[in-house]
């Protein structure tokens, strides 16, 4: 067993620094894709069996320290009662928004083991198979709400803030419900074998601090409070999130997620004695080799006063990114940090 | 004639804080959708009388501090001859798009006087109407390359980083020609009559900070360097650029713009000497006015320590915005900041 990945988590020592990439089981290999093409997203989300093979994917062909579930943040919204579809180059579409009482009413609060059992199977099969750590995922509450706000993906999040602004008790609301339907969740995952839980907040970086603070960060806390009886290690993720960094540092995480924006020196001068996870622009690994590797080094050096370290790119890898140049990435960050 | 906005801008003792907002001629007033109904976004860039029509309504129906010239950052990119046109709900679309030396070598860097001669007929228009100081505006180099690289508006912006990280020579080949038609325009603006002039950069925070230093941030200096002989106020507006500010703050900006993600007392600590420009959530109009006014209140004690601060939104108007609103938030800033 490869535990680099969980050593660098919980800030002990490791020969290299591990590394992983967001969206690793993705479009941009032709292994996946040739998986995904005899199925939809939603029913290869829910055969646990392929989501094994998919996830093994970057495993086996890139090399990489940790696998990540193979599934997506609004599967727990659909087992919520939110009825979801995912449509070629338009992503995810809910059939109805939740923007009032009656339809925050219709939400439920899943058993994870029954309503999303498939994920558990899969956390399951994945253990007996993977020779490095097995990271669990959820959304973070904001960011699920947007979805079921905004009845989609959003440019501006309007009906969003609208919500927020016009209606604070019933965004709250939904926020509670999510929350404890994320609680839950997140701990079955635990419970199945999953050994670090990722939340992700995608949008958190569309609100002002002091809205973060109120709207987003207190759901946050709870939930990473409720997992700390698990002993696996906790990654926070706000994406675009270089001016929430102070939140994310005592958000209860034991690693915080760095989009590309920030410096990592900056971000570690910040968030203290915290495991830092990052922070390399994904489109960075069209570089050529020798600036790849200028770029790399460059980030090593700038991580190396981080309680731990886990290199990963800033968001998830893009679906044109050549799989050599990922395989490329990877290699280099064991070679030049094993020095 | 009220000065209040270019005293703030110059760091003066002011009354009041002033107040514009970004995209204030625009969708959100009915009065401006009659203009618009009658004809083509680009058919009224290019009408200075319809052009002075729109600008001066914030002005008359919302008591703004400032005006900012109606047009669009890409007004230039068309004189250089990109064939440009705006479809509705889609935004900005080229014809064809920059990724070759081909295609670059068939730009030109425009005479501003005969390209772009309407936009210099309504500066000299509008000076004759206005109480207020009027703003002229372009967009920074490395935005106004993203929509000829891409085409139009992107997710991702993965041509636009595909030619920077693989094609680099191309790319610099590409900023210095949008910089050289950039100089002159706000050149000629300035001689027209612009008493202040803003470099929007609405994509520079899609950069990592070593990007930006490298292929965006040096024609920003250029630029503004070019202004320093016209003796107007220079701002210099990175949207979504919380880890830019000590780039925008040695720019050659006299006042730095922000946008709402970052706390403004946090942005005045990391500028200095400089004035700002900023920065409440435009979606935080929709507060009931209690909290409307709370939140003002705060922004306003939080940038006492400024050198200069002009009050504005942290991004353009949103066109659902009541207009109600927004001539509310510029009451509550006169009459708070006046105490």
């Amino acid at each position: 067993m490869n535990d680099t990945f969980l050593r660098a988590c919980r800030g002990e020592k490791t020969d290299y620094t591990p590394i992983w990439m967001m969206r690793q089981a993705g479009r941009y290999l032709p292994e996946y894709q040739k998986v995904r093409g005899n199925v939809t997203f939603l029913e290869l989300c829910k055969s646990p069996e392929l989501c094994v093979e998919v996830t093994l994917q970057p495993i086996d062909l890139l090399n990489m320290d940790a696998a990540i579930l193979f599934s997506d943040i609004l599967i727990l919204m659909e087992a919520m009662g939110a009825p979801l579809d995912f449509h070629e180059g338009k992503g995810p579409v809910f059939a109805t928004t939740v923007r009032d009482q009656a339809s925050l009413d219709k939400l439920i609060i899943p058993d994870p083991d029954e309503a999303t059992g498939f994920v558990m199977e899969t956390i399951k099969l994945l253990k007996k198979e993977l020779k490095v750590p097995l990271i669990g995922f959820a959304g973070a509450p904001f960011t699920c709400a947007t979805y079921l706000i905004e009845g989609g993906s959003s440019k501006v999040f309007w009906e969003t803030k609208k919500l927020m602004f016009t209606q604070p008790e019933l965004f709250h609301g939904l926020m509670e419900k999510i929350t404890e339907a994320t609680i839950l969740y997140l701990q079955a995952q635990a419970r199945a074998g999953a050994q670090a839980l990722q939340l992700f907040d995608s949008w958190a970086g569309i609100l002002a601090p002091c809205d973060y603070e109120e709207f987003a960060y207190p759901y946050v806390r709870k939930i990473l409070a409720s997992l700390k009886q698990y002993d696996v290690p906790l990654i926070y993720f706000a994406n675009n999130g270089a001016t929430l960094l102070e939140y994310s540092a005592e958000s209860g995480a034991d690693v915080v997620g760095l989009d590309w924006r920030i410096n990592i020196k900056d971000a570690i001068a910040r968030v203290g004695n915290k495991a830092v996870q990052g922070n390399i622009d994904p489109f960075a690994l069209l570089l050529p080799e020798d600036k790849l590797k200028n770029r790399i080094q460059r980030l090593l050096d700038d991580a190396k006063d981080a309680r731990g370290h886990i290199f990963n790119l800033g968001h998830g890898i893009h679906q044109f990114t050549p799989p050599a140049q990922a395989k490329l990435a990877v290699d280099l960050v064991h070679e030049l940090s094993s020095k």
